[in-house]
Order: structure tokens, then sequence, then C-alpha cells
């Protein structure tokens, strides 16, 4: 086992991300990872969006969640008759994918999948949770493989000897582009920024990095511009959590500063995941805003003095002129050029939108 | 009194700033105010050194803290015979004036005069002590003097009705710019970064503000782009620990990233202080890197697993193509021309360099 599979291993493991199981969904709570190791247990689909909106779990976390609860919405309505079935759990979809807002097009996209596998499988005779649930596998395994041809198109951007910059917590595609780098024989350092309020750069993308051997170093938010110059840094990547096709890149607030900064010192940034066709422009995707009071407080710790005000925009959208490069499953596209990653295959619409 | 005189208290105040009395130095503890209000006692010059240099003060209070230390040094030093005594006095101003690497120049500028001071009121028979202590009182006055100064040329940069973002904590110009935009009946809200990792825009900058009664918002440090952006950010201010003559910035890390980003937005950014004579260009500055542990903590609270590297640069620079305007006592200077705050008045080496 080389020193990249070794640590492909507990924030992304599915039974860690959400797991459904007799009648309950258990999720890791990463908002105290790796400080305290705990699971939130939700016994209906409402808690189960209540800790996605929460942020219990983030990043591709909560598409695992919404599959698995829709698996948990297939038990509560076991005893249900055919219409009042479908009513409900075309309900929970809906509550489901609806739980944060500037996801909704991607959640749909696996609340739908898992709605008609659990019709199917009433009709069929077989139970629906279990059904929903190998349902859900299949498609995170889908999407493990496509992320791990997407990590390879991003290890192409990586020097032989480097450092990369990411931006919060980018779930698997942190441990695969990881993997892939390490399969290369590539000398590559990791730079995390902290990703505040919640510290998901800090606590989740360099625990990855961390356990899989890398030598990676967290900075605070106001740093990168300084690092980018100090440490030689060669590229900045991440995720996001929508890439409309005309090439605004929705992710993590501050991916969009970032990138300002990365453009000023000519280091290039890539994206990763497939184009949304869900949002043909930056109009249609609306940005959540968060608790303000979380901005005033750290780690539970209050900040600042009491009258004074918070604001807490939970992403941005970067501009497709700040964008080097999406870095798909299918190569690596300009910003300006996204329906091309459709055009060259005849996957149904948003049929690789969730691809975090 | 109107609103912006009435919070022009607390944390501006000499007696809290930092304050000689009885053999021993009292410092406010800015680290952990608004959250509990607490002096740190010196009772030695070298405890007041070691003060600076863990930050229980920052921004304008090292130099206050360094007179009130030469004022507790002649204290220490005042059974001592005449060579001895300048001795002393000569080794305490090194080492209060060296507490911190980037600001030396400044602090000297503090630390000769209170050395001069001390062995004038020697000869003269009269307390060093007590001279040193009156001494620096009297520098702040002027500081002061000059500062309210700058704050109107910076208040001329300010819209009638607009929005203002700091960074870190700039102390008296601060409060001073504050009181004559009230003055002055501008409509300012202020936004500060939170500035990690200690927190100063939110502890310190902020709690300046919302006492003066102004609408004041803390974002995080991974904010400002989409903030600026969004909010319609008017103007970007700062305080400096070093304007270096070739227009170089040197303040806490972060202002060199908001500074690429308000040029990216075409929002004016402004630097308060007087032109460095002590550093010609920037190459002459040293930048402090303080202990990599801060980084991976917040409020006390840890944030990365074991074996995660941090780096904690503590100020950054600002290059002279950024900078709309070296705001001072005498009026706004180009990055470019700073020579000529010199030229227009005798005012000798460092004369005015120490202002914050």
């Amino acid at each position: 086992m080389d020193r990249a599979d070794k640590g492909l291993a507990f924030l992304l493991q599915y039974e860690n991300v959400a797991w459904y199981e007799h009648g309950a969904v258990k999720i890791l709570d990463r908002r105290i990872y790796p400080g305290t190791v705990e699971f939130v247990t939700c016994e209906s689909h409402g808690e189960v969006a209540r800790a996605i909106a929460d942020m219990v779990t983030q990043s591709g976390g909560p598409y695992t969640a919404a599959g698995m609860g829709m698996a948990l919405a297939a038990y509560e309505a076991r005893d249900m008759g055919g219409a009042q079935y479908r009513e409900y759990m075309e309900n929970a979809a809906y509550t489901l994918s609806h739980a944060r807002p500037t996801t909704v097009r991607r959640m749909e996209s696996i609340t739908s999948g898992c709605l008609e596998c659990a019709l199917e499988a009433r009709e069929a005779g077989n139970p629906p949770d279990e059904a929903v649930r190998k349902h859900t596998v299949s498609v995170l395994d889908a999407r493990y493989r496509k992320i791990g041809l997407m990590a390879e198109y991003l290890a192409d951007m990586f020097p032989a000897k480097g450092t990369v910059m990411t931006q919060c917590f980018g779930e698997a595609i942190v441990g695969l582009m990881l993997r892939a780098a390490a399969r290369r024989g590539l000398d590559i350092k990791l730079i995390c920024p902290e990703t505040r309020p919640y510290f998901q750069g800090a606590r989740l993308t360099a625990s990855v990095a961390r356990d899989m051997g890398f030598d990676v170093t967290v900075i605070t938010d106001n740093m990168p511009a300084y690092t980018i110059q100090q440490k030689k840094v060669d590229v900045f990547t991440s995720a996001a959590d929508a890439i409309c096709m005309d090439g605004y890149v929705v992710n993590k607030v501050g991916t969009f500063q970032i990138a300002i900064v990365a453009k000023y010192f000519g280091v290039p940034y890539f994206v990763t995941g497939a184009p949304d066709r869900g949002h043909a422009a930056i109009g249609t995707v609306a940005i959540e805003e968060r608790d303000p009071a979380l901005c005033l407080e750290a780690m539970g710790v209050p900040t600042a003095m009491a009258g004074v005000k918070g604001y807490y925009p939970a992403f941005d959208a970067t501009p497709p002129h700040l964008v080097s490069g999406v870095v798909t499953d299918r190569g690596v596209f300009s910003p300006y050029d996204l329906e091309r990653y459709y055009k060259e295959d005849g996957e149904g619409e948003y049929g690789a939108g969730f691809l975090v």
C-alpha cells in the first residue's frame, strides 16, 4: 500500500460520509473533526436535510447524505399506499435537494435517481430502502471513478516538484489528486488556507493530506497572497459547488479572492468538476447567506463585542477570466467553452454535474 | 459629547495602552479584549519587552509601552553610578526597541528620546522615571495631534455616504478617523476583516467603532473580495508598521491581498502614517515570522491534526503601485514621491516615523 492509498481512509469512506442502516442515517460530524470524531444519527429524512443545512457534512458529503436520506425516506414510507408513498417520496426528494440553496440543481440529480429507484424496487417487490442505499453506493462508485479521471487530468497540471494551494475541502478530489500525484512520483507540497468560519481547510483538507503522508501547511485566510509570493506556489486549485455554463465558478467564499491574487502572480487556477447544465449562467445560482453570528466567533469562542454585526456569504462567484481551466473527467476545458464537455459525449442533463 | 467622542475611550486611553507607576508598567491585554478586560503588570523593562514580543499590545501600543518601559528602566537603575546607569539605560533602549524585528526603526525613535530625557533629568537632579513618563505622554500627545491631522486628510477621501474597509487595528487613527467622519456628518459604515490569527479586526477595530456608535460589520479574512463587490465598498484603508521611502507598505499580513483585490475592483487603498526615513527601501525591513502553531488554533482551540505544519508571517509588503495615497499629517502623498514629505518641513530623521 503506497502512502497515498493509506490515507484514502477515514474522511472519504462512504460509511463515514453518510450511511443508511436499520432505519437511520449516520453522518460523520465534519464540523468538529479531527478534534472530535463523532457521528450524528438522523432518524428521519427531515433530520438528514437539517444536518445538511447545519453543515454536519459538506463538499461532496451532502450528495451522499441526500441519497442515504432517500433510503431512510423509503423506510419511513414503507407501510404507505401507492399514491401516498409516491407523494411522500417526492416530498422527501424536494426537502433533501433543497437543504441548501446553492446546490439545489446538483442535489436534484441525486434525489431524482433515488426516487425512481425506490418506486421501481417497490414495484418489483424488493425492499426500497436497501435498493436506494445500493443505488446511492453505485452512484458514488461511478462518481469516484470519474473523480479519479479528473484527478489524473489535474495531476497533469502539477509540476514534478512544487507547491499546490487549495481552498476549503474538495472531498474525494483532494484524496484522489494526491494519490495521482504520489503514484506519478511528483514531489508536491500542499498549502491549505484554513477556510473560515468552519476551518474546513485546516480541519479536513489538511487532515486528508497528512493522513496520506504529504507535507502540508495551514495558513490563515489573510495569508494566501504573501504565501503565494514567498513560497512560490505553482498551482491554485479548488473544487466547486457549481460550475455554470458561462464559466463562472461558485465555491466556498474566498475562492474568488485567491483566484484574483493567483492571477496577479501569474499562478494558474484550476477548478475541478463538471459543468452544470442546470446553471446556464451565474444569475441562476442563489448564493447562500448563513447565520452572521458565525463570523463573530471562532471554534465556538466569541471574537467581537455585542452590537457588532456579521456578514456570512457561504460562497462566492469567480468569473471565467480568472479560471485557467475546468478540469473534468473528460479533460481540461476552457471556461469559455463548456458546452464542448457535453458535445463530446451523449450524457444527459446534469449527468456529471455533481462531480465535486 | 458627540457619538464619536464618547467612544474615544477605553482602548485608546494612555492609562490602558501602557502606563508606568510605582515601579511597574501596566498594559491592557489586547489579546483577549473585549472578551476579558485584564492588565499585564511588568516589573522590569525586560518584562515590558517580552509583553511587546508576546503581543500583549500591538499597533501603536508598543510605542507607548516602550516609552513606559524606559521609565521603568530608569526606576530599576535608580541607584546605579553614572557610567553604569548610562549603559543600563542604553541596553534597555536596545532591548525595548528590538522586541519585534519589523518595527525596530520606529521604536528606536521612541527609546532614544526617552534615553536622552532620563540622562538629562538625572543631571538636573529630577526623578528620571517620572521625567520619562511625562516625556512619553508628551510624545503621545504630539502623536495624537498629528494623527488627528492625518484623520482629517483621510476623511477627505471618504464619500458623504458609503462604506470603508479596514485591516487589523490601527489604534489612534481608527478612533480619530471615525471622529473626523462623524464631525463632518459623513454617513460611514465600517467593514472589518477579522484579522487572523489574533482577530484584531474583530476584537479591537470593531470594538472602537461600536463604542463610537458606528454601524460596523465583521467578516472573515476570506470574504473581502466578495464583500467589496456585494457591499460596494468605497475605500480600503489601513495603518502601517513601516512605510518605506520607495513606497512599499509593511502592515499586518493580509493588507497586500486586500490591496490587490481593491485594485481589481477599482477601490482606492489609502495607508495612514508618515514615511519612514529609517527604511530607504523594502529590502531593509525584516518581516517577522511568529510561532506557526498560532495558525493551527483559533481563540486557543486547535484546528488541525497533529503533524500538519503552520506558517505565520506577521506582516506583508504592499508595493506602491497598489497604494492610492499615503495619508500623512501633512496631506496625501503619492507612494512614489515620499521624499516630498520631508522636503516640505525641516523635521529630522524618523521625526514622524512612528505615526501609526
